[in-house]
């Protein structure tokens, strides 16, 4: 790469190495850095050393020393970016920097609705630090682990299921580390004494945040993450269908109460796959991929439909009432089941579970166990159940600590983007059906409805690591995939490390962002390559 | 200035300069050169020229051509940007670029409520083009003159009452053109065939909108403005009280209600002076300033609180219900006066206007007249009745086609932002209004509770131009209204061309903008000093 390519860090020797970053906790041993380099595809990139700085200022040092010695870092917050990546960098022989050591909660404001935290803060932590507060506040949860970042998913723009679903959107009083090593706060931040920084997101003159997300264009330190409070009651509503064309409809019905305000969180649809990767491993009694026929069987067996759908309602009771039967009027005559619950019933559920059992034979418990954390994370409850589904394809069943880099799980997202229309929707799930299904796989896809116009699809490609053939099987597809959907004009939200080059159709766009970064970055020692190829990189 | 100053323009004769920009229209007549060159204050600026380009392409040409003969170019919409310097530029000899013919609306989707709009588009252009469409679609207005632009708003990240009231916060998909006169696309927008642009506001990689917002980094030449779907019912508030310090009790008793979704809008509070500036000019039988004792008196005479508040609710019936339980419970006990309003209760009282007047001598059309405009602005409804305030102080009532500029009326608007916190903002409006009486101004100030935990306030400075030592005093006391409040914290959310140096304390984002600014604009060609001083241009 032409542009100031940094200086490959396994050039020197790991001694040479180990003294650049200065009083920088490093990890050299072996295992470690190869667990760092695995993510749940094949992708292949040496990482020479891990460092992990405690402080902003070690943060500083680490960047400085880089452009010192010309070496290519790679910060990742805790390394969770489970589909996209990892912790693996966008290129070869980067020194990781993981923050996850920083993990303070800095600053917290029960009255104003906010906490400001470091990128090693992860949801449970959050999670658990309102809880000891008593706060009445929620966080927003995105249904991944537990144990990943806040800031990590949030600068990724991932997105959750309450009404501030959508990360990005939520936060302001960005702090960031830039490739010079100079600190750089936004909107009020870095004015002496602002009173609104944690408040206001613009601040005055250029809005600055966007540029650090989903970007090599700084590390952000820290953050303030906005929280809703906690409302005077809660329902959650789950909906289904078993004809193949109610998706439309859906949409078409669910749009005009997103865009009035009467849902004010985001709709999560999956199809019957998704479903049953939510439920169980694949049944290896089965042909693979499932077929369609196949689905409809379980379908009927385990009372799902071929889409879900589930979403909540915040407010006080008569709002959440009003909202209910709108959300009510709209659906009928399109579910073949809507069903509201609250606390209440569901505490009445879980008391009736075993009589009821006794009685019905049906395993309500079971069923509990499913809704529950879907339940929890409409209420901004992280939950570990998740992590199962990256076990799909495996003939083991998933541990009690998942690790779907270390346990040989494939599992590669994609994630594009299409307006919030019944007919759009349609044509991009097809699209993405008969893709999968043509190269073997099953396709797990979820709907989310992020904003008021548009909906962001996650489409799974899981499969088994240790199966030899699969790995370059399951890349062929995402390919094909990748190349059907763009061709189309859907575009993800997000990219994963393998696909960087994918917006480079946008030449213009690269130009800027190149332009960008060398004025940055001008030793290119911060994530290269991180949404900014190389091919736009090299250009001058 | 020595970061490549561009050679200004004045130093060629007229028709060296005439030829530079090729077919773009150019208008040379003195007195247009005088009237572009006049803001609300008292500011010299030269214009040497005005080009007002009709399309992209012209304005590429002419950021070209700018390059080339090292001219600055200072981009303005309509030039409404009244209080903050009209369209006077930042800089002196900046040749205009008056957007103005640019006025075409170049998509519209009724189903997923937007519409995409060039820069010369006005409020009231926009309004009518829906109008005509029959759509069931609001634009949300700001209380400035219909003629302002609707981007150039935006741009300035101003802000309206309706959902939508936080203009830069519903729009995506710009179309930008570069200093370097190079096209870029943010969001999704510069991807073949994407069917996402107008809906999805990040698209992938960084987001770049926020860089196009108070900045001289592009000039943006097309937007998409996400527009609300009409609610099925509405219904206004508007509150008031006498009790000085019931402002804090305000600000505690609706956050809670504007950070739980019950109040979708922005809330509108004014003090005294202001609601009397919006119903008359200067009393000239009175001394000057206003003392708070005769504000006292017209608060009883005319029939307005210390402080008069208005917010409206958008739903259902049934929401709309739910939604005014929760206000009228938050406020009982704080206000002397509630009310609802809706277009029932409007049309009933426009018809017994009259007889009303006579029966009881009141002139309930009086009262209707000052509440329609505010009633319509939480429609989206633009109005020309607010442009009346700007002749406060004028002896001669305003004319019919109100003309700040021209008309001589002299208009300073400060406009910082506060947590929404009772004590804070109280703080703030206090220093506010001891500052302006000081100086011998009557403090007229608004609050607007834009989000859901901050609180713009705009201060006006409102004067006669024509009167001998105002410009001077009301600079004077402008510049002293902005040391004590950012003193004490308070950051402007937006500013006015005479104070681009108001952020300079910020050492690192000065930096940085600079260093960004020297790479996109190497020679300094656009709008030079515009959010971002010489001072810190200067640095290398």
């Amino acid at each position: 790469m032409e542009h100031a390519m940094p200086r490959s860090a396994g050039h020197e020797s790991l001694d040479q190495m180990l003294s650049v970053f200065g009083a920088t906790p490093v990890v050299t041993d072996p295992s470690q850095l190869r667990a760092a380099e695995t993510a749940t595809f094949e992708i292949h990139r040496t990482i020479p050393m891990i460092v992990r700085p405690e402080t902003r200022e070690q943060v500083q040092e680490c960047v400085r020393a880089a452009n010192r010695e010309r070496i290519a870092i790679y910060p990742v917050s805790t390394g969770k970016n489970w589909g996209y990546g990892s912790s693996v960098p966008t290129a070869d022989r980067c020194v990781l920097v993981d923050l996850s050591r920083m993990n303070r909660i800095l600053d917290f404001n029960e009255k104003l609705g906010y906490v400001t935290v470091e990128p090693g803060v992860t949801q449970r932590q959050l999670y658990q630090f309102l809880q000891d507060k008593g706060s009445r506040l929620w966080m927003d949860a995105t249904g991944s682990s537990p144990d990943c970042s806040v800031i990590g998913n949030t600068v990724e723009r991932g997105f959750g299921h309450t009404v501030y679903g959508d990360h990005f959107a939520n936060v302001c009083g960005l702090e960031v580390v830039l490739p010079s090593g100079e600190l750089l706060h936004t909107g009020f931040g870095g004015l002496p004494g602002a009173n609104a920084t944690e408040v206001y997101r613009w601040g005055a003159g250029p809005s600055l945040d966007g540029l650090f997300s989903q970007s090599n264009f700084g590390i952000v330190t820290r953050m303030t993450i906005w929280l809703m409070p906690a409302p005077e009651y809660f329902q959650a509503y789950f909906f289904q269908s078993s004809e193949e064309d109610s998706l439309a409809g859906f949409i078409e019905a669910l749009r005009p109460l997103r865009m009035d305000g009467t849902l004010r969180s985001t709709v999560h649809i999956a199809n019957d796959y998704k479903v049953l990767n939510g439920i169980q491993q694949f049944p290896w009694q089965e042909q693979m991929p499932l077929s369609r026929e196949t689905m409809k069987r379980y379908q009927k067996t385990l009372k799902f439909g071929r889409w879900s759908g589930s979403g909540a309602l915040y407010g006080s009771k008569g709002q959440v009432a009003e909202a209910a039967k709108r959300v009510r009027r709209a659906l009928t005559g399109r579910v073949s089941k809507l069903e509201f619950l609250d606390d209440h019933r569901l505490a009445v559920a879980a008391r009736f579970a075993r009589p009821y059992r006794w009685i019905t034979g049906w395993d309500l418990s079971r069923t509990l166990e499913l809704v529950r954390p879907v339940y929890g994370l409409m209420k901004g409850v992280p939950t570990d159940a998740t992590m199962a589904s990256a076990y799909w394809r495996k003939k083991t069943p998933p541990p009690a600590s998942p690790d779907p880099n270390r346990d040989g799980c494939g599992l590669i997202w994609y994630a594009p983007v299409a307006p919030a229309d019944g007919g759009s929707v349609t044509t991009l799930v097809r699209i993405a059906e008969d893709t999968l299904l043509d190269h073997g796989f099953e396709p797990m896809i979820s709907l989310t409805m992020i904003a008021e116009r548009s909906v962001a699809c996650v489409i799974s490609i899981a499969y088994d690591r240790d199966v030899p053939g699969e790995d370059s099987k399951a890349i062929t597809c995402y390919e094909e995939l990748s190349h059907r959907l763009t061709s189309r004009g859907y575009y993800p939200y997000r990219l994963g490390i393998q696909s960087m080059s994918l917006l480079d159709s946008d030449r213009s766009r690269s130009e800027f962002l190149t332009s960008l970064k060398k004025s940055l970055d001008p030793n290119n020692v911060l994530s290269p390559g991180r949404y900014l190829t190389s091919e736009a990189g090299d250009r001058r």
